[in-house]
């Protein structure tokens, strides 16, 4: 068995959830994710672990973080963790830790095959999941727009959740400048022009490209700088980027 | 075998053997855990190898750093690293890191049979194993006092070495509030009143609660904010912190 | 198979080499590296497999990085990667991300022996391979000089690539004073005078001390405080470091 640390860095859960999409793919069938991002711990909420169709186990909270790894890969099966018997021996007294006595404990025990999925609580119906509302990515005539997920943070990329199919729609070619807008809410934080590279050395240093990262999403960069530091760019469910294409001279 | 890194973020001897007491009893006997907190490094002290009677072993420098797992595991043998033989080939003229060289060497080589306890080197007594002085949780009348041994950095919620077992004695009800008072040294630093709360979601956001942490000791949180960083407190052993029950009204 | 994390904070291609040579040693042969630090992503250069005289295996792009383990371990053989067959299926129209979809995926099937060496792609004479120009450590008289190739961030100290032999040949004792110079390109930086010590603990804390680094390197730091930090000190290929022998009184 291989136990690995996928991130302690993401604290808000929809940018949790985004990073645990991301990474899951790159882990077999029957990896078991302990997924703790919980600021509501020790108030009223499901303890769960969710089967998806891929075969992947989420245990943690239920709180909105699994809302994209279930809409990606289907729900096979949705457990509440029964916490009087999924529970670290003598953890009954401590309210304010449970993924070291609940998630970590069930997840270990799931993935080392000591308790069965079944065994895990009473089973759930799958549409009872708790989801978190976002923006999906969209397209209107000459202009895509989307969520700005998270930022690449080492080094100051902004990504979008804005799939390159669908800019392919507005047919820019590589090279051609596009126009680029970022609100925060409603309010306008930043607004420029910049080329759709295939590479970052395909500007000159300090300068904007827009991009495909590596999840095939629009992005902007600086090559060799930090866009979100420059633009003051943040991240999260308030934050939405626009990608026009320009007229033709 | 398993590697692991528990941390390289300790630097003070005390909060080091604090975290170590912590993490220890989640791994198996057997375990051999490289403990190099070392400031003193190439000044005279003796290198040891500890075994508890919980089956642990514990390699490193003899600074104090053990204080806590002996005292709470029991010594069942302590001896001097010979390090004519149990050091790194080639490394003797390195005088600066003997976490690599002796420390980290040995370890591995005692979790992987390569050598016995015995072949460590000589046995010592174990009541000359040095020591640090800490303040001892009390309980006077209403008031229970101890120490900020750590700060959970990661929140910043303020720990605190009073046990649960302990505080219990003053029988203040969940929901009750207490005094608490904090000081470094003999000056009084922080004083405030707060709910002694079983989760942080029972007081509003950004106010401070008094709960019981991971270790299931005392401990001072803000809901959703960090109450070492807005109350300016800092840990060690000359930090103090004093919970006193409410009169009734 | 093991897999572990040297660092991700290397990001100048000069020190995360040298940080790569000094890690290289611990490892067996036979070990696969995947070196990964790329300003130039997505630009031409070669996409290559270094196999040193060694038996250890460097999978990244061909940037100067590797420039120190092949001067010390030789080549055995170099190969460009194929990346119409070595690349992760379906990554085709990723063009930022090669650490993922070209370098690891690689690197992996190379060390679980799901390809050869030989099926990297197609070999390559060893004397092509791309080097970067360094300050080689000298001596002239009663001085020698080197480089700062790395900072040992974590406590501030200032290595040079000066060897302690080279040093030796000064005739310099423990705890005898040396000046030191340090240059960014032409610019002094810092003179200072300290004593050559064997131990942090030699010099007063807050003092600075010349000693012989874990890599048998001559070094500067201060006891218990950052050189680095305090003496407004960096580290690259533009960084000198100059130790000179005082006269005798």
């Amino acid at each position: 068995m291989l136990i690995s640390d996928l991130t302690h860095e993401a604290g808000d859960i929809f940018t949790a959830g985004y990073r645990l999409s991301q990474a899951e793919n790159f882990w077999p069938a029957g990896t078991v994710f302990v997924t703790v991002v919980d600021p509501g711990v020790g108030t009223p909420r499901r303890s769960i672990v969710l089967k998806t169709r891929t075969g992947h186990y989420f245990v943690g909270p239920e709180n909105g973080l699994l809302t994209l790894v279930a809409e990606r890969d289907g729900i096979a099966g949705l457990r509440e963790i029964d916490e009087r018997v999924n529970r670290r021996p003598g953890s009954g007294e401590s309210h304010t830790f449970h993924g070291r006595d609940v998630y970590g404990y069930t997840g270990a025990r799931l993935a080392a095959g000591r308790i069965s999925f079944e065994q895990v609580g009473p089973s759930l119906p799958p549409d009872s999941l708790v989801k978190l509302a976002y923006r999906q990515p969209t397209r209107e005539g000459d202009r895509v727009t989307g969520l700005i997920p998270v930022l690449d943070i080492q080094f100051g990329n902004v990504w979008s959740n804005i799939p390159k199919a669908l800019f392919d729609q507005l047919g820019v070619a590589t090279g051609e400048r596009v126009h680029v807008r970022i609100f925060r809410g409603d309010t306008l934080v930043d607004e420029l022009e910049a080329p759709y590279a295939r590479t970052f050395g395909q500007v000159p240093v300090g300068q904007p490209l827009v991009y495909v990262n590596s999840l095939m999403n629009l992005s902007l960069a600086l090559n060799q700088g930090s866009f979100a530091a420059a633009h003051n760019i943040g991240f999260g469910l308030d934050w939405r980027i626009e990608i026009q294409r320009l007229p033709k001279p």
